[in-house]
């Protein structure tokens, strides 16, 4: 970008020097590693044996730590292929900078015990989550802020994103195991409010041609977006399940929507956009699309046909905003959305909250048998009645929206 | 491509409507979430505890299935490299379409109890292996046959693929667990009849020069694609093998095979094609050839030379295919083979066939010890003679040719 | 390459004919399938009950072994971001050989047991370090070597790097989990050795041209190194630490070193190179240096602030490197690194390994408690005083400079 003058670079330079050091001083004064890493033993205070409703206790297998960090990364395939590889190297830094970051805010958040972050296997998982919240709402800004703009985002949301998150899973008690609101309709909205804040309408068709010649490449990267998803996601969205049982069902359902949410784009495609097959950029949003709508029902649908409609009415619902919202959004609302998140994970995002709301009052315990005490804790145990835990499912909405919104606004 | 009206679009985005409700309708009214995902209850019909022909019934890592269901997209990465990502749309299509349908033909052949059809993770891992059958096939015919014609291949594909599968290894109990006869032999011939049916002389030259502008591109999917097999092939082979012990050397000898038939390319390429270093796509398709002659051996061999010997063997045939045997196949049998299938899973799936035959045959209680009653549990219960054991892994070749041709002449 | 005349490409060809039956023969006499494959049963020789300094004989989980096999790929990818997919064939086929050859070598180094090399998922996985190791060296000669010279490298450096790893972790009972020493440190001044002989001053400025005009595919094969080099590298460095405690570090310690390399980068980038986003390249090059720098320390650190400073350490001396070294090694030295070998993996290793016998000299059984066991073998039985594994950890540096320097030196 030829307006970064020298100055700007040493800025740049400056503050990732300042903000690594804090890091390690920090790191160094707080964080040790968890006497959960040494199997066998843990401390009185953490009680090990309940299931957390942060899922945080319970000792994911070693191959999951590997395989969700790379989640974030699927996410920077896919916007690579939106804006050429020229904002990697920016989106890396964000990421290397978050994870680091949601490491540190989430262990004061949870795991603040005598003084010491302990942080383990779990905590780079959950780290995670916060980063690929970030990601997404770089996705809704990405072209129009500079790094160190990039990086204050990073700072900021990911303390907003792991408060909410706080909120929700820790202290409402609500069953979000593949974050349909705490990543997905969080970072959309989060990113959408920056967006808003940050409007330049003269801006605009500048960046609208920088996209176009991208053109060949774009489909490239698209095609390897798309396989990544598909190989990846399915065990992001199951992450946190409970293992022994539930967790089966995710990934199937997580497969099952994939599935229906592609064709639902084949079907669109030639009414909208007047070719006979869709450009893989579209099919690459159905499948975000398929994959948000199932964050928080994935573990709760307990037929495969339920996926189907899920990930169908997902698939419809992506491309539906892209032709009818997307102008909305920019002409009235002033809301300049680079990547389409609001389409991919925005709209999903709450019809997966909605889902998941409607699936637990549906929720009893003659369909889910044993299964109940793994995905409602406190129903199963009789603290809770089923429509108390589906007017906490659904307040989370809106209180998720409200954050996002808030933390948007004033980042921006 | 233009010929594609505005009736024609709209066809396919009709039929795809159409097979999609098709497909949520026979779910919702046949498919359920099988007992089987909950570990430790089997219900009595099931007869959980012996080891299935088919292995059908054994618990599947939950890592496999992910690992499992990305083998489609390894092929699709392959003909990625011999036609760009023009054809990637229509791919992912005929993947989404195929795993839907496969699980409910597979439901209905197998695991029909009480009206419903139960699918488990296993369900996946199977109908993942009929979609490879309809990738490999696609990959016979791809750039002659339009999207909906592309869909009812896949659609009638599955059934007499899934057909296949059930006659071999339900009913005759031939071991094939890496699938050299059901997926690679069966998947090459159906595509060449269908091709063969298909034929039109005039396309040809047209296709031909298509295929070569995309020679850049063409290398670096050729890569890619390599890489990506080498990863995640051994694990197809090995997935429905033992997991206790056959596993491991199921592994390994997919690994000696890939090695040989690598190095067996160098030494022919500079004899047939006069350069000094085969190109990328040689090299992609012995690495093909060398996994799909250990289909069916892979559990087998109890040496590693022999898996050596084996796939050197297989990275011979295949170039030599491709020099002597492809012109035959154009001018004499009027099959044009676009991406090469015949060398490269055609005639390998064969050799395996036949190499697993001898390999029965061979097989003595001696050499194997605990492990016969896993690779072949027919003969460790002395219900079935080392001769009988071979004469049936040797018939199911001709029969899974004879399926094959047939069900792609109908199909044509 | 023109100067490749027919009777060169048929040298290699036969080259390759040669080899590979001398493999096929040598594994044919000697390599068995190893007992150990089937779990439960081991012949009294293995002594399987310790954990043997090299980690020959604990149970590698069937996973472990695809994720290690890759590695090598992900260094391929790496260098393919420098010189393009021309080179890939040749750097497959060195793939392919050195698989074999360091199966035999290792096998009759260390499993020469009744006059039969047994080998197993280990040996894979030990095998796959020493290619690494070849892939590393060939880095630093890429484009100045033909395949027969490269192949006859591979065949030397697998050889003596197997050596060099036979003393440090057999006899000496150095720990080494992720390798700094015997593969990055090893591989690179192998490389630059080989280098230095093969000096040819007029080919300097060609290549150098050769290597401008990939710039935009580079750019793209840069960031997929990179994010593949964060998804598999962590469970590379951890392959051969204990699998219940210690493997949980070692991951989290290089994700964290990582993390800090990257940022360091950042910081640099600007400084040197006067732009205000580093290129792709570097960031991958400070990926590299971050997960070299883990290799022997990954399993020794016992808390994550030390992880950081390590990695942020190793990202600072790698652009340096880069900028003041590069030219004096170049200029004085004779020695063209084509690939930066030296900054990326040449320096880290040696960091790394100062690190690791700083991290010794600290380890006392009190912050280890139960690992130490675990992590230093024999300190724990009471046969070696720290201070004496200390400087058993350093001595093991100059000796494998050495090694590797007179490698180098014969083998160019």
């Amino acid at each position: 970008m030829p307006e970064h003058t020298a100055a700007s670079r040493l800025r740049l330079s400056g503050l990732c020097f300042l903000l690594q050091i804090l890091n390690i001083l920090l790191f160094a004064v707080f964080v040790r590693y968890s006497p959960e890493s040494s199997p066998g033993r843990c401390p009185p205070q953490l009680d090990c044996s309940r299931r957390n409703q942060d899922s945080g206790f319970q000792q994911p297998r070693f191959q999951d730590v590997h395989i969700q960090v790379l989640l974030s990364f699927g996410l920077l395939v896919v916007f690579l292929g939106r804006y050429g590889p020229g904002s990697a190297a920016v989106s890396i830094l964000v990421v290397a900078f978050a994870i680091q970051w949601a490491v540190l805010i989430r262990g004061f958040f949870y795991f603040f015990l005598n003084g010491k972050v302990y942080v383990g296997a779990q905590s780079m998982v959950s780290a995670d989550f916060s980063t690929a919240a970030v990601l997404i709402s770089t996705g809704a800004v990405l072209g129009r802020v500079n790094p160190v703009q990039m990086l204050l985002l990073a700072l900021l949301e990911v303390t907003v994103c792991t408060l909410n998150e706080y909120i929700l899973l820790g202290l409402m008690g609500v069953s979000d195991s593949g974050r349909s609101l705490t990543v997905h309709t969080f970072g959309a909205y989060f990113g959408l409010m920056v967006s808003r804040v940050l409007y330049q309408p003269h801006k605009d068709k500048r960046k609208r041609e920088e996209r176009q010649d991208t053109g060949q490449q774009a489909d490239v990267f698209a095609v390897v977006g798309t396989i990544y998803l598909w190989i990846f996601w399915p065990s992001f969205t199951s992450a946190t399940t409970v293992h022994d049982n539930a967790e089966n069902w995710a990934v199937l359902n997580t497969y099952f929507s994939l599935v229906a949410s592609t064709i639902a784009t084949f079907i669109l495609s030639p009414v909208l956009c007047e070719e006979s097959t869709p450009p893989m950029v579209q099919i690459q949003d159905a499948t975000l699309a398929g994959m948000a709508v199932m964050g928080m029902a994935g573990e709760m649908l307990v037929t495969p046909f339920g996926a189907l409609i899920a990930g169908f009415l997902a698939g419809l619902i992506s491309p539906l905003g892209f032709r009818f919202f997307t102008p909305i959004l920019r002409s009235r609302l002033k809301i300049q959305d680079t990547c389409g998140v609001h389409n991919t994970h925005g709209l999903p995002g709450i019809l997966g909250a909605l889902l998941g709301t409607l699936l637990t009052l549906l929720a009893t315990a003659d369909t889910y048998g044993d299964r109940l005490e793994l995905v409602f804790p406190l129903m199963a145990q009789g603290s809770r009645a089923v429509t108390d835990q589906a007017f906490i499912q659904l307040s989370a909405l809106p209180l998720t929206l409200l954050l996002a919104a808030l933390g948007g606004y004033l980042t921006g």
